[in-house]
């Protein structure tokens, strides 16, 4: 059991690299990751699992097919399972990801911005 | 799939009772809860489970038998299943919960505290 609490804001201090979630917590069989994105990702989709965003600092824009969803600071928002989704940030953001161990991020496609999936900080 | 993002503050404006966490997404068979607390709570475990906050505003203190962790606004801390603890808030804490659907916030006792643990906002 921890000794004390997880404070996102010093986390975040630790990385500046993009697109490289790093877990922060685990919950069961769940993981909390912070990230730092800024531009564009790959479309990717989760066949297994939903997915979750909750914006700390700055803007993300989910793009999906058919539409666009904005995910401002203090906002989350859940991707269901098997929607092809690219996430984009025109300045950087950071946010906290909640999703099963072992997921990568790119899902289920081969890409070289597939990142380790369980990097601790 | 939802429109829009789920802006937390905007929830938090729709209710102001105490310890009636109120469900704002599902991820696969586990919500988030918003809830207000201040004072005490009682004494329970969740012998299935472990139970995530996160601090959004205000300062909770999670006792245990043996000691007792702080969580301050932008700090999340993780109760592993099965570990009796009691949250305390000296003034109103406004919190996110991660937690498996169906789950009692009373965990495994009987209590007057116990609140409708499907109640969405």
């Amino acid at each position: 059991m921890n000794d004390a609490a997880i404070n996102l804001a010093q986390k975040f201090e630790l990385f500046n690299e993009h697109w490289q979630p790093k877990v922060v917590a685990e919950m069961n069989d769940y993981q909390f990751k912070l990230v730092k994105v800024q531009g564009d990702f790959v479309w990717h989709s989760h066949a297994d699992t939903d997915e979750t965003f909750l914006v700390v600092e700055g803007e993300l824009r989910i793009d999906f097919r058919d539409r666009s969803v904005t995910v401002s600071a203090g906002e989350m928002y859940v991707v269901p399972k098997g929607v092809e989704h690219k996430p984009f940030a025109q300045s950087e953001v950071k946010m906290l990801l909640v999703e099963p161990k072992g997921v990568v991020n790119t899902g289920d496609i081969a890409s070289d911005r597939a990142a380790d999936d369980d990097v601790w900080i």
